[in-house]
């Protein structure tokens, strides 16, 4: 039985669709057990009705809730009782949970997994690996987007080292090409830390290093993870959805401006609908945290159903593949300091 | 008169693009005065039967060409005879040339800018200042996007001041609404020289500092100018571009993927166009490099006429604005170092 524990409070459409994400996830994953935080009552009051395997689930009653506003260290020492401290509380103490999920503040499970959960042997700094969908109906993932605002070409390895084996052993993509975000192809581009990490990248056996990857070619397909720092990171991630976002709504707006536009769009219903669900980030689940020395999965604050069990299945997966002793191991083998 | 000097040599379009968007620009302004470097045969048959008043538009003669994956500063030393260089020489040696224009390499003509040309009396690095088209039909300038891949909070104080003046004096815009990019809105993101930069621009009296922005809202019409470090500012300006071109050619896929989305499509042509021209950076010029001693305009290497005649409109509009008296003006006066 893989247990996972999941926040049900802090994001957009909590409690709900951490419930029912919660309910899906137990459906689709049979030796998966699920513990839910938060408010008790208001969660039985959800699951009331519901169909789910009762000796799967079971509820840890946490009152309160860390605001997005709230200063980390404060939330964390002050807030006990909230659903994601305690959350947190749990996967630190029971050897038994194998992961959390939470869609609540960033910087908060961010400090939280730091202080509390601790780091798998050999790690200096976790990193966020979100994923995003490319132009082949592929996916690549991005890896720092936003745990180390402030990098070192060591930490760049280690986040190569972390994000390949995450995609090779959740995503099943053999030997996966693994780019440095430059702001040009050609070697010796960028600062002294990518210049510094370029060549530190280019010796590591462990990795399939392809070079430095311009920003244009993020969704191009020919790429399957992206190591940068968590500052540029942030912004690869953010202006990709920012973008998709403002275009899918200029195109909608285009459409409803004449009658002529709306005519034809009723030829291409499906065609929308399909490009929608194509850029909507809720189907390709969170920003897995990777280096800690349990699963953290952050789903996005404004997580539907759909997403919140998808960042569980990651978790699951990433428990399931072993990830965290892969880790451990190969950075045993190749991350050698003098 | 107004002389400017256009480098007609280097870009993919080159030299019919920048010939044609040089005899548009000539047309469009009555007080422009060309100078065209490069090969003279090339040129000289390029404009043979083409209507254009003579008195305004000159050539000198540069046979040679520097490619993009020259070394910048071999480049700069070597191809004397180069359209670049001897533009870049003729810039600083000549009074009566206000500016320049060239779609050629972007680490070369950085490197002769600062080398050459000089900077403002105060700036301590130029910056690149591109526009991008915002959702609500106006623009937004995003300062620096890659002359400096690592900055100080200092350097993004100078940003700021010049990416205003630039976006108040060029496009009209008053009281520019100035953003620093963060990887969160609240005070006290992002890295050491973010929350000093944040705090320095607070204080700043002559810019209308907004705060922080996060880089999904790039597009979003809130801001005007935009202050980042070279790096993220590269990744910022390349990802939308990148984003918005894939998705284009996903719905164009998408389109032609069924017959009877085909026939939608009919009914939408003038829609597609005007959203293609919309998101066509060709349509908002080029890179204006702020800080130099004289206008530089850095067109992209894929510029086609349309776009060279902008990035000569923009240089012509700098110097008609009197842009750098103005940036001199306003450091002397807000940028005083102890």
């Amino acid at each position: 039985m893989i247990k996972i524990i999941v926040d049900c409070f802090g994001g957009d459409h909590s409690p709900e669709a951490n419930i029912d994400g919660s309910l899906d996830a137990l459906e689709r994953f049979k030796d998966l057990y699920l513990i839910l935080t938060g408010d008790e009552n208001i969660i039985r009051e959800k699951l009331c009705g519901r169909e789910y395997d009762t000796a799967r689930l079971s509820i840890v009653h946490a009152p309160d809730v860390i605001g997005c506003d709230e200063k980390p260290t404060d939330a964390i020492r002050l807030k006990k009782e909230s659903s994601m401290i305690k959350a947190v509380r749990m996967l630190r103490d029971e050897d038994d949970i194998a992961g959390m999920v939470s869609v609540g503040s960033t910087g908060a499970l961010v400090a939280a997994a730091l202080t509390r959960v601790g780091l798998l042997e050999g790690v200096i700094r976790p990193a966020f690996c979100p994923l995003l969908p490319t132009m082949k109906g592929g996916i690549v993932g991005i890896c720092d987007s936003g745990a180390n605002v402030e990098v070192t070409s060591d930490y760049l390895k280690q986040f190569a080292i972390m994000a390949s084996l995450y995609m090779e052993n959740v995503y099943g993509i053999q030997k996966p090409r693994v780019a440095l975000l430059n702001v040009g192809v050609e070697p010796g581009k960028g600062d002294t830390i990518r210049q510094e990490a370029y060549e530190i990248l280019s010796e590591l056996p462990c990795i399939n290093f392809v070079g430095n990857m311009e920003s244009r070619d993020l969704l191009s397909g020919l790429y399957d993870a992206v190591v940068c720092d968590g500052f540029s990171g942030n912004v690869l991630v953010k202006t990709t959805e920012g973008t998709a976002v403002e275009l899918l709504k200029k195109v909608k707006a285009a459409i409803f401006s004449r009658t002529i536009y709306k005519i034809g769009a009723l030829f291409q219903k499906k065609m929308f609908a399909d490009l929608k669900s194509f850029m909507n980030y809720q189907n390709y689940g969170g920003s897995v945290l990777l280096g800690t020395r349990k699963v953290v999965v952050k789903g996005h604050g404004s997580s539907k159903a759909v997403a919140v069990q998808k960042c569980i299945e990651q978790a699951y997966r990433m428990v399931e593949s072993s990830l965290s002793a892969k880790i451990e191991e190969a950075l045993d083998k190749f991350d050698h300091f003098e």
